[in-house]
C-alpha cells in the first residue's frame, strides 16, 4: 500500500468514527506531512482522495473540512430465512420484471444497469467502433473457447489490485457474470444438491439453481457484515451441503462489504467442511473504498473459490463480457463453457482489453466510484424524506442498489403493480429469496443519472405506500 | 410453390434419374413452354435456376446441356454403432481439435467455417459498422430475454421457407446453435436420462449431452437417408429414450438429407413413443436444393419438436447469433436461457435482421448454395484422385462438409497428429461418436476459399496415408 493511501485510510477512519463531524476543519497539510514524516504532495494526494469519496472538501485559502455521510437512519435487520434447502420458486415474477423493461417511458428503478452516460466511457465506445470498421474480420470467426488473451492477459492485472495472482490460462471469459454463475454451478454440483446462499441474495444465482435442478439453502445474513458465519456452521453441520454461493464485496442487494477477516474465515470453514466457494465479485470493482477490497479467492490455497465477475456494472451489460477464475474446476468450466455456446464474441473482448490497458477503465472506476456515493447519499436523504419513518434502509458501501424494508404490513408485490402503472418500476423483496419472503421489501437503484426522476419516483412511491396504508386500516379499522 | 420451381423440380430429377446425360442437349424453352402450357420467361427461370445450381449449362445460339454431378464414387456404408446408451467420452479430444485453430498457417481442413470473403456478406458487416457508429447505446443495455423483436419477426420469415408457421413470441434467440442445442437438452432431460442420436454426430451436441450428465445412445445412421428409423423404433422398444437429437437436412459430418417422407415418419414415431425431438438445422438454408427442404418441424402438430438454427453457418459463426422454436418447452426454454446468460448481444441481431429484410440473406444463400456445390464437385474429383482406391466418400446435398472412409486400418488419429505437422488440420472421425468410434474415418470442409491450397491438403494427406500403409506393411510383412 502507498503512503498517500495508508495516510488517506487512516483519515477516512477517523471521520468515519466520527472524531471528525460535519464541518470540522481538518488537520492541515503541513501539520499532516509533519506528524507522518511524508511529503506534503502525499498529503495532498491523501486528501485528494478523501475529496474524491466525498469525505472531506476543500475551501480556498482555509484548508479541509469533513463531510461525513450522514448515515442517521435505521439499518435493516438480519435475516432470518428457514433453516432447510427448498426448491427455487419466483421465476414467474422474474420474468415479469425482465419484460417490464420495454416499459420505456417509467422511471427505471428496478434493475441493477450502471449509468452508461459517462464521458469516461466514451474512449471504450470508440474503440469498439474502429475495430467494427477496421478489424471485422476478426468478429467473424470462431474465438478462443476461453475467451480473448488479451483480455485475459489485463484481467490478470486487474486482479492484482485485489491481491490475486492469476495466469491467463487459468481464466475463462463468458458472457457476462450471469453466465459465470451457471456455469460455476454446474461445475461444481449435480441435481438435487444443495448450495447455501445469503438471504436476501441476487435473483439470477437463485433462478440458475433452479435451472441446474439443484437446491437452496438461505443462510440469515447482516446488512452490515454479511453473510452469519455461525449460521452457515450450523447449516453446514446439518446439511450435505455443496457450495456456498456469495456476493460478500458490494452485496447485492444488501449492499455490504464482507470484512476481510469475515471472508478469510469464511474460507477457512470451507476448507474445513471441504466444500467450494462461488465468489460473486461483479460490483467488486466499484466499493467507494481505494484501493478495493480483497476478495474470498484472494485466500484461496487450494483451488476451491471460483470467482466470477463482469464488465456488465462496471462498463455496460450489452457488452456481455463476463469471466471465471475457476480455480481446480478449470477443464470442467471450459467444458461447460465450450458447451453452452462455443465462446464469447470476439469485438467486445479486444475494445474492453484496449480499455484496461490504455487506463481508460482506471479513470471510469474512479469516476464512477465518487459520482455513486454521492447518489447514494442524496437518495438515502430523498428516502428518509418522503418514506414512512419505520423505513429501514441499507447503506452500501459500494455500487449503486439500495434495500429497503417497509412496516411488515405493506405489500411490496401490489405496491410494484400499482407503481408500475404509476409510471415507475421497482424490484420487490419476493425476487431475493428461493421461496418468495421479503414481500415487504423492495430493492431500488440509484445508477440513472436524472437525480430529479429518482427523488420524483420516490416521492410517488412514498403517496402510493400512505395509499396502500389507508386502505389497509379501512378494511381493518 | 410457383410454375418455374415446379417445371426446374422436375428437369431436375430428370437429369439426376439419367434421363440426360453430361453434354446431352436439354428441351428447347420454346418445346418445354409449349408442352407444360408456360410462359417462355417461366421456363427462362427454371432453367437459371438449374444453371446456379450447374446442372445444367447455357451455349450461346445453341441452348442448354445437361452437367450433371458425377458422383461415381462409392458412398460410406450404414453406421453400426453399438445399441445401448454411453456415457459420452472424447472431450479430451475435442479441446485438442478447438485449440489447434490458433495454428494459423496451416490448411484448415478440420472446421466448419463458411466461406466468409464473399461479397454477398458485405452488406451486412456494413451494416454492422454503421450501428456500431450511430446505435452504439442500443449495445450497451440489456435486451430482451428472448431476443430482438425485429429479428424473431424476420425468423418466422425465413420459416415461412421451410413450411413452419411461427410467432415471433415462441421464439427464443440463443449465441449460436450451440447454446440452442444446449439448453433444448437441458429443457428436456434430466441427469442420466438417454438421448437418441445419429451415428456419426456432430461433436458439439454429444459434448452438451455430456455436460447435462445425459447418455447418448447412437443409432444406425445411413449416409443417403438418415437415421434408420428401423433401427430407432427397436431402441425406442427397448430403452427408455427421453429425446432425439438429429440433424435431418445436410446432416453434419454425413451431408444427407433426409426425404421428407421419413422426417415425418420420424415425428410420428416420436408422437406415438411420446418422446421429443430436437432438431438442428444448421446447415438447412445452404441445401443445394431450391427451394430449400422441409424440416421435421414443419410436420409439428403438438409442439414435441425444439428446431434449433443458426447464422454461424450461412453467415459467420463469431456472430454467435442462433435461434430455437421450442413449441411446448417455450417457457423452460426461457428460463434456462435468462439463466445460462441474461440475452444475447442486441447489434448483432439488429444487422442480421436487416440484411434478411433487405433481402440481401437470401442473395447471398443464393450465391453460397452454388459456390459450396460446385466446391464440393471440385473436391470429391480431387479426393478421387489421390486417396486411396477403396476410400468412400459422402456426397453432401448441402452444406460444406465432407465424411471420408478410409481404410479399416488407418488410423486418422494417428494421421491427424502428422498431419497437424506437415501444416494440414483435419477432424478424425472420433470425434464424431460417444464413444470414440470412426477412428480410419475423418470430416473435412470445402468451403476455405483457396482451391488450390485444399488440393494441395488433400495431396499431402494421400501421402501421408500411404506412408502410414507402408510402415503398417514393415510391421507386419
Amino acid at each position: 500500500m502507498k503512503l498517500y493511501q495508508k495516510l488517506a485510510n487512516e483519515l477516512r477512519n477517523h471521520i468515519q468514527q466520527g472524531y471528525f463531524q460535519m464541518g470540522d476543519k481538518m488537520p492541515s497539510v503541513r501539520q499532516l506531512a509533519s506528524q507522518h514524516d511524508v511529503s506534503i504532495s502525499t498529503v495532498q494526494e491523501a486528501y485528494r482522495h478523501l475529496e474524491m469519496e466525498s469525505l472531506v472538501e476543500a475551501k480556498p485559502k482555509s484548508g479541509y473540512f469533513a463531510t461525513p455521510n450522514t448515515n442517521n437512519h435505521s439499518l435493516p435487520e438480519i435475516s432470518r430465512p428457514p433453516q432447510r434447502p427448498m426448491e427455487v420458486s419466483q421465476w414467474e415474477q422474474v420474468l415479469t420484471l425482465l419484460i417490464n423493461k420495454d416499459d420505456k417511458e417509467n422511471i427505471q428503478l428496478q434493475h441493477a444497469m450502471p449509468n452508461m452516460e459517462s464521458s469516461s466511457l466514451k474512449p471504450l465506445l470508440k474503440k469498439l467502433s474502429d475495430l467494427t470498421k477496421h478489424n471485422i474480420s476478426d468478429s467473424l470467426t470462431y474465438g478462443d473457447v476461453k475467451g480473448a488473451l488479451v483480455l485475459r492477459e489485463q484481467l490478470c492485472r486487474l486482479a492484482l489490485g485485489f491481491g490475486c495472482h492469476l495466469h491467463p490460462n487459468d481464466l475463462v471469459v463468458t458472457s457476462g457474470c450471469q453466465e459465470a454463475l451457471s456455469v460455476c454451478l454446474r461445475a461444481v454440483a449435480e441435481a438435487g444438491e444443495i448450495i447455501a446462499i445469503e438471504s436476501p441474495s441476487f435473483y439470477g444465482s437463485i433462478q440458475a439453481i433452479k435451472a441446474a435442478n439443484l437446491k437452496a439453502i438461505e443462510i440469515p445474513t447482516h446488512p452490515v457484515t454479511g453473510l452469519s458465519l455461525e449460521a452457515l456452521e450450523l447449516a453446514l453441520d446439518q446439511w450435505p451441503i455443496k457450495a456456498i454461493l456469495v456476493t460478500p464485496t458490494c452485496n447485492n442487494p444488501f449492499g455490504y462489504t464482507m470484512p476481510d477477516e469475515n471472508k478469510q474465515k469464511l474460507y477457512k470453514l470451507a476448507q474445513s467442511y471441504d466444500i467450494s466457494i462461488i465468489e460473486d465479485d461483479i460490483y467488486g470493482d466499484i466499493s467507494y473504498q481505494f484501493p478495493r477490497p480483497k476478495t474470498i479467492k484472494t485466500f484461496d490455497e487450494d483451488g476451491r473459490v471460483m470467482f466470477c465477475s463482469s464488465f456488465s456494472k462496471t462498463l455496460a451489460p450489452g457488452l456481455r463480457v463476463g469471466w471465471i477464475a475457476p480455480g481446480r474446476y478449470r477443464d470442467k468450466v471450459t467444458h461447460i463453457k465450450y458447451v453452452s455456446n462455443s465462446m464469447c464474441p470476439t469485438l467486445p473482448q479486444l475494445a474492453i482489453a484496449d480499455f484496461i490497458k490504455t487506463g481508460g477503465y482506471d479513470r471510469h472506476i474512479r469516476r464512477s466510484r465518487q459520482e455513486y456515493r454521492q447518489a447514494r447519499d442524496h437518495f438515502i436523504q430523498t428516502l428518509n424524506k418522503y418514506f414512512p419513518a419505520e423505513t429501514k434502509i441499507s447503506f452500501p458501501e459500494g455500487s449503486f442498489l439500495l434495500w429497503i424494508e417497509l412496516p411488515k404490513h405493506i405489500d411490496v408485490v401490489k405496491l410494484g403493480q400499482v407503481s408500475q402503472q404509476n409510471g415507475i418500476n421497482i424490484a420487490p423483496g419476493t425476487l431475493f429469496s428461493a421461496t418468495g419472503k421479503y414481500r415487504h421489501c423492495m430493492r431500488l437503484n440509484f445508477s440513472e443519472k436524472d437525480m430529479r426522476a429518482r427523488e420524483d419516483g420516490v416521492r410517488k412511491l412514498a403517496f402510493l405506500i400512505n395509499q396502500q396504508e389507508e386502505e389497509l386500516k379501512q378494511v381493518s379499522p
